[in-house]
Formats: structure tokens, sequence, C-alpha cells
């Protein structure tokens, strides 16, 4: 129905993408070069997922706390990958209060630093220990080639930061984040089937001794990184003086966890459901689950329309009435189906005269006459099975376009299109440097069963290859 | 019992407020001068602020959104008056992505002119409006002299903007906001009788044309300006070229609003309510509203205390477990009373024997011995009471400081101690100027029966006068 308003995916999806944000009203670049503008309706999607996620990290003991925008520029040169690797990307404030600075401040690329500097001073003894932390908040890192929600020069994020006496306790923790927290929600919440791993040497975190990661298949075979979770050993520690009385009395070293998602989820989320009729939002995300629509006036149809959303509201729908019969009705359904709104209830005059009215749906699709009897259960049940369809989609176009391969050169094949998975014994870092040439990657290591694997070197280890946003 | 720990607030307020904030884990000073570190039990309680005012925006029909952090500097010069009012507590991005920028651009002191940019492309028709955003978001405002949580470089807040087809749309809009949102939640949430008011000229947000203000009264008497909601003409509108088509077919410019309350509210919460032993967080409010705490181990102690967690739990209440044994039990009271938790239940061995646990009142004061079977119900009360109790003390509080009075001189008399109230036609902008020498200030006008006058010049306008932070 929509096809003529967005850029086809097969034509062009990275103009579809584009095409999408600004049909759908997520999102707008903003006036300086790389920045966002995330519209209410992009917003009320992140809002949401901020919601259960924040849910998730309180329950595996994190409280939140707010740590400042502004570092001093020393504190990033401390530890040395993680100055390199930030570096070209920091945005350098010289001038405030009408005075130039003595020492200049960076605004925050992401706060291992600042935090370190804090969790030096609350850690007195062991007792104080695991300290687990975490913030929603705004960071900048300059972007050369922005593209929005994927990579913008100022992102929302919650960053996660823990302190651990020991390395044990902090790497079960940085795999709990990764695994019963992150990957959890991605699968209950977006519908998204991610690979779980951990990065080569070459893609981990500036700072890290071990990054596990989450990715996601788009829907024209590239991956997207959705989240991590990093093991930071004692660098963070060393760097920052993060030391505790053990209960034997002597002064040690701390052990340290980073972990984070954006709302570069919202971008994973378009990409890896979307449609060439706009966005397909997984009903337990959806800001709005049905929308109930009054096709035209007649005797009694926006009453009932009414009456439906109540209904609908009283058994923890959300569903909202669109009485808006001023714009063309058709006009109202593209709108609906571009925002990805999983159920459309539509109330008219004759349908309604028999009793009925017809439920189109986004993800399942096609259209039905529906009882107004029999309209909530099956409401109700629709939207269970569309969680469910979404996600076995995604899995299955993941699986359709993964191949395992033997060599570099079918690795390089099979990205062109899609993921390879190579054993990693196979490939190697040298074969992951002739992959890069091509801008071809090691998005994670994985176990053929899908576990994360202790280390690289472990029997069986696989690479999951492709190309990435 | 807590007196040794803090500065008495009599002796010396300041340090008392700062004691306050450091024993109750509240905040820290963060390392860029300015900045603060909002530590896990103050952000709980901006949490419970920002999830309760949210609801109430929301109730109001404005919708989120989030606009850049990062603003060109050129967007601020384009409203003569905004750019007066803020230039000098801007802070400045120069370098970025590790080169000099063509154009700095500013960090957000606050987002009428960015927003401004894109209500204006979002704005065409008369069916667009009334266009209702709000954004919860970090500011930077440069301060000479930073107090924590009060004026902070960089702080929290939630920021509404709209846009509006007529005057007094945009007039009824800010009053909604001022009256039924910001006056409710401080009011029932924040159990403060603030004064509702207009600002004087002098005192009005740079490039509004009426500012509505909330303003309480501390514990030492002075004022701390709450909240605010701005009327801003058609200033914005002008500046960023903000029109709409009419539903007449005429081009139209439109009328703008601000509004915005921020962590300050945190400051005013400790200062409002606080005493010597600590701070006292109204009930509806309190992350911990009772902390069930196991006095000593003994035979079916700790059993019979999650029990009582769990029962208050099922009946809505935010109870919590200390079981700590091995910090001394004194140690811990004295820290549940530095961080105001309303209510203490204490459960011992030798209370347990006899069927009943001592229930300690932080808000109302005292001890009691309670019987088990009665302590749910006993437990709701006394929340409900407390509220009430804490209202009722700090309206006490505020009438006992105010003194009507008729002259200049005794107004400045007055704020030594507390708030004056003077007739605005007696005062006027010279008596105002005058005041201003000695620190003292026009809060806000209002009329005698609390409402908030239409003018300066109506008849019977009060100026409430005092110092403030």
């Amino acid at each position: 129905m929509a096809k003529s308003v967005l850029t086809p995916q097969s034509e062009d999806f990275p103009r579809w993408y584009q095409d999408v944000i600004a049909k759908a009203e997520l999102a707008d670049n903003g006036p300086v070069r790389g920045t966002m503008v995330i519209r209410p309706y992009g917003y009320s999607i992140w809002e949401r997922m901020q919601s259960d996620m924040d849910r998730r990290i309180k329950e595996a003991g994190a409280r939140n706390a707010y740590f400042p925008l502004f570092i001093p520029e020393s504190y990033l040169t401390r530890e040395a990958e993680h100055v390199e690797g930030f570096s070209p990307e920091l945005a350098v404030v010289t001038h405030a209060g009408g005075k130039e600075l003595e020492e200049p401040v960076v605004v925050r690329p992401t706060s291992e630093t600042v935090i370190g500097e804090f969790m030096a001073k609350w850690t007195q003894s062991y007792r104080d220990l695991p300290l687990l932390l975490n913030q929603w908040a705004n960071v900048v890192r300059w972007e050369l080639r922005p593209r929005i929600f994927l990579r913008t020069s100022e992102f929302l994020w919650q960053e996660g930061h823990t302190a651990h006496a020991t390395e044990e306790d902090a790497r079960l923790y940085a795999k709990r984040i990764h695994e019963d927290v992150y990957a959890a929600f991605m699968r209950e919440m977006l519908a998204m089937p991610v690979v779980l791993g951990r990065k080569t040497a070459r893609e981990r975190f500036a700072g890290a001794t071990n990054t596990l990661a989450l990715e996601g298949m788009m829907r024209d075979g590239k991956a997207l990184q959705m989240g991590t979770s990093h093991e930071l050993g004692q660098n963070f520690a060393k760097a920052f003086d993060i030391t505790y009385l053990s209960d034997e009395g002597r002064q040690e070293l701390a052990w340290t966890t980073s972990w984070g998602t954006s709302t570069r989820m919202v971008g994973g989320l378009i990409m890896a459901h979307g449609d060439d009729a706009g966005l397909r939002v997984p009903p337990r995300l959806a800001p709005v689950q049905v929308l109930v629509m009054v096709v035209k006036e007649g005797e009694g149809v926006v009453e009932a329309a009414r009456q439906v959303v109540d209904d609908l509201v009283a058994q923890g729908v959300r569903a909202e009435l669109d009485a808006r019969v001023d714009t063309p009705f058709g006009r109202r359904a593209v709108d609906a189906e571009l925002k990805g709104i999983p159920i459309r209830v539509e109330v008219g005059p004759r349908d309604l005269a028999e009793g009925s009215v017809t439920v189109a749906r986004r993800i399942a699709g096609g259209k039905s006459a529906v009882g107004l009897r029999g309209l909530v259960p099956e409401v109700l049940s629709a939207l269970d099975t569309d969680h469910e369809a979404l996600y076995a989609a995604a899995l299955a176009h993941k699986d359709a376009h993964t191949a395992a391969v033997a060599t570099v050169d079918d690795a390089a094949e099979a990205a062109r299109t899609g993921w390879a998975t190579i054993p990693w014994a196979d490939l190697g870092p040298e074969g992951e440097a002739r992959l890069a040439e091509s801008a071809i990657t090691v998005r994670c290591l994985t176990m053929p069963d899908g576990s994360v694997p202790r280390s690289e070197d472990e029997a069986g280890v696989l690479a999951v290859v492709g190309r990435a946003y």
C-alpha cells in the first residue's frame, strides 16, 4: 500500500532507511553536523526501550547515578589504549564563562575515567564491593561519516560501570549483563535473534581485556553491533587507583567492567524488521500497539471506536483512538503502516451495522472482519503471535544469509549478501587483516552451539564475519 | 541522635547543607569546577521526581523528544535579550574530531533556539498547533559561585517548549503547567507549600514576555525558585520564523512558551524539610519508605523481618530489609535518619518474643512498640499522616517567617530572617532596585488570596520579597 512512499529496500537500502526515518517522523538531522533530533514518535520507542532495560539492569543489582558531562582532559590520558582509541573523536571545550579555560575539558565520549576516579574514592574495603553503577546519559564522539541513530556525534545511552574484588566476579558480571540483561532484552523486547560472542583483539574496546558483543543482522545482510559488555581487567583500577582493603587486611586492586547500549538500537530495530511499507515495531515495544481508526463518521461509529479503545486499555493494551476523519482514511492507514503500529482496528458504519470491525495486521499481514465480542481476545492473541512471528522471520533471515565457509575468499564472497562463519583457527588475525582491506570484519567469535568462548583459543571457535554499520 | 554528625542548622546553615549532602551520600563535587556527581541515593530521589513529573507532563498533553546538546553559536544571537542573558554562562566547543571547528558550537544552556528552529519546520498549518514538546536533558551554565544541586555548571532538567496559534492559548498553557503540573507536584510529592506568582521585569527570563514562578521557603528563611513557566510572546517565533497557515489561509506567527524544573528541586527538598539529624524525605517521594532493620540476630528475627518486608511490599509500600548485623545498630539507625527514610521498623529478639516490633518515625518523631498484626495498617496510615505533617510544618514555617510590611526598610528587615510581603504599588521598580543593593529580590508578584495576577498593575498585587539561593 505504501510502496510509493518509500524507496524499496531492494533498490537502495540506505535510502530506504533515511526515507522511513523521515516519513515515520522518527528523527531529523540536527543543525550541528552529525547530531540528531529525536522526534516524539522516535523518542517514544526509545523511552520504552529505556524503561524495560532500566528494570532489567536494576534486577541485576546495579543502581543509577549521574556523572558529569565534562571530563578534565588529563583523565583521558591516564589509560594509554583508552586515550588512543578516543582521541580522534573528542569534542573539547576551551572557553567557558567568557574566559579561556586553564585546562580544556572534553565532552565525555564514555565515562570510565571519571567514574574510575569516584570508584577509587568510594571503594574502601571489600565490603564496598561489588560496586554496581549505571547511568543514562548523552555522550559525544565526533563522527566523520554520521548516520542517523547508527553513528551520531551525540547519542543517548546507558553505561554501566562496576568494580569487583576478583577477576572471576568481574567476568561473571560482564557475562550476566551480556546474556541475562542485553540478549534477553533484545530477544524479548526487540524480537531480535542476536549472535553473542567475544571480539577479537583488533575489535576490542579501547582499554578492555575482553569485549563481549551482541550482533544483529539487518535486512540487507549487514551486521549491527547492538551492545557490548567489557571486562576491563585492572587497567582502569591501576590508572585511577581503585583499591580496597581485602578481608585479609591487604590493599588490593579492584577489577572493573563497563557495558552499554544506546539509541543505536533504534536504528537496529528499524533495519532488522522494517519492510517496504515502513517500520514494524514488535508489540511489546510498540508505544501504540493498536490504533483504533474511525473510517468515516456514521451512527455510533465514534462511540463504538472509543469503546473498543477503552476495552483494550482495560486489558492492558496500549490502544489509541484515531478519529481524524477530516484526513483521508487512506493517508492515515499509510501513516500507521509507516509507523509500524502492529494492529489497526478499523471501525466503519457498514461493518458496525453487522456488529463487526476490520482488523488489519502490520506484521502478519492481511485484514479480516472480527465480531465486536471476540475482538479483545483476538487482539491479545495477535500481539503475542506477532512478537514470535517477527522473531522467527528475523531468525530465518539471518540463517538464510549466513554461510559456513572454510576459506577467506569464500568468507569475502558470503559477506556480499550476509555473514560467513569460518573456524577462527583457519582465519586468524592474518585472515582478519586481509578481510579488513575490503571493509569486512570479524563481528565476533562464537561457539557452534551459540555460546561464548572463554578464550579465542578454545577448540571449535567460529568467527562470524560480515560487513557492518 | 545524629546531632554530632552534622553541623546544626542554627549554627551554620550552608555548612549543614554541605554536610547532609556528603553524609547522606547524595552527591559529590565533580572534577571540573561547578559540576556534580549525583550518587545513587541522591539519584534515586531525582528518579522518583522525574517519573512522577513525567506522568503529569504527559497528562498535560506534551510529548517527549530529544534535541541536540550542541547549538550553533549563531542561533543564540537571533533573540537579542536571550543572548544577552546567557552569553556570560556559555561553554563553547571550539575543537572537535582533532580539528578547529569552522563555527564554534555552544553547549546548550537551554533549548529555546534549537527547538525554535525545528518548530518552524514542523509547524505548517493551524492543524499542527498546539505543538507540545518536552525533553529531559542536561544543560550547562558556567557558574561563578557553584553550590551543589542549587547552582551547578551542569544540571539535569526537563524543559517544555510549546507553540500555539493564539496568545491566549499560550498563556493558558503556561498557566496550566505552572499550576496544574508544577504546583500540584510540589504540593503532592514534595510536600512543599510553594508561593505562585509572576516575576517582575527585572527578574524575568531572558526573552520572555512573562515568567511565572514557584518559590519555596527554605528552613533558613531564604527563597528557592523551584520552577518557572514562561510566556515567550512572539519573540522566538519571530527569531526562528515559526509561522503557520491559519484556517483563514493567512500566514501567521505562532506564540510560544517554555517551562522547566531541575535537579535544583533536590536541593530545595533538602533545605525545606531537613533537620539537624539529616534529610526528611516526604513518603510519596521516598525511594525507601520503610527500612525494616534486624536489630540483632536471634531466633527467627531475620525471617520475621523478611516477612514484614514482604507484607509491606504486598501493600505497595517501598520497604527494604537491613540485615547488616555486622554493622552496629546505632550506626545503621543514624544512617537511616541521615537519609530521611520516613519509617524504621526495628525487629529484635526481645520485642519479637512478645509478638511486637518497634516503629521509629523520622517525620513525626518518636518510637513505639507495635504488634506484628497491626503493623501494616499502622505503617500505611503513618505514611499518609507524615506527608500531611511535613506539608503543614513547612507551611507554618513559611507563615511564621513572612511579614506583611509597608516600607522598603521594613521589607529589608524582614528579609534578614524570612520574607516580606509588600504592596507592589508601594514598592515598585525603584524600591526593588534599592533592595537589590542588599541582595534582596522580589521573588514574585502574587495576589493576597494566593492567585497569580494577570498583570503587575492589577489592584492589590503583593510583592514577595526575600533573599534567595
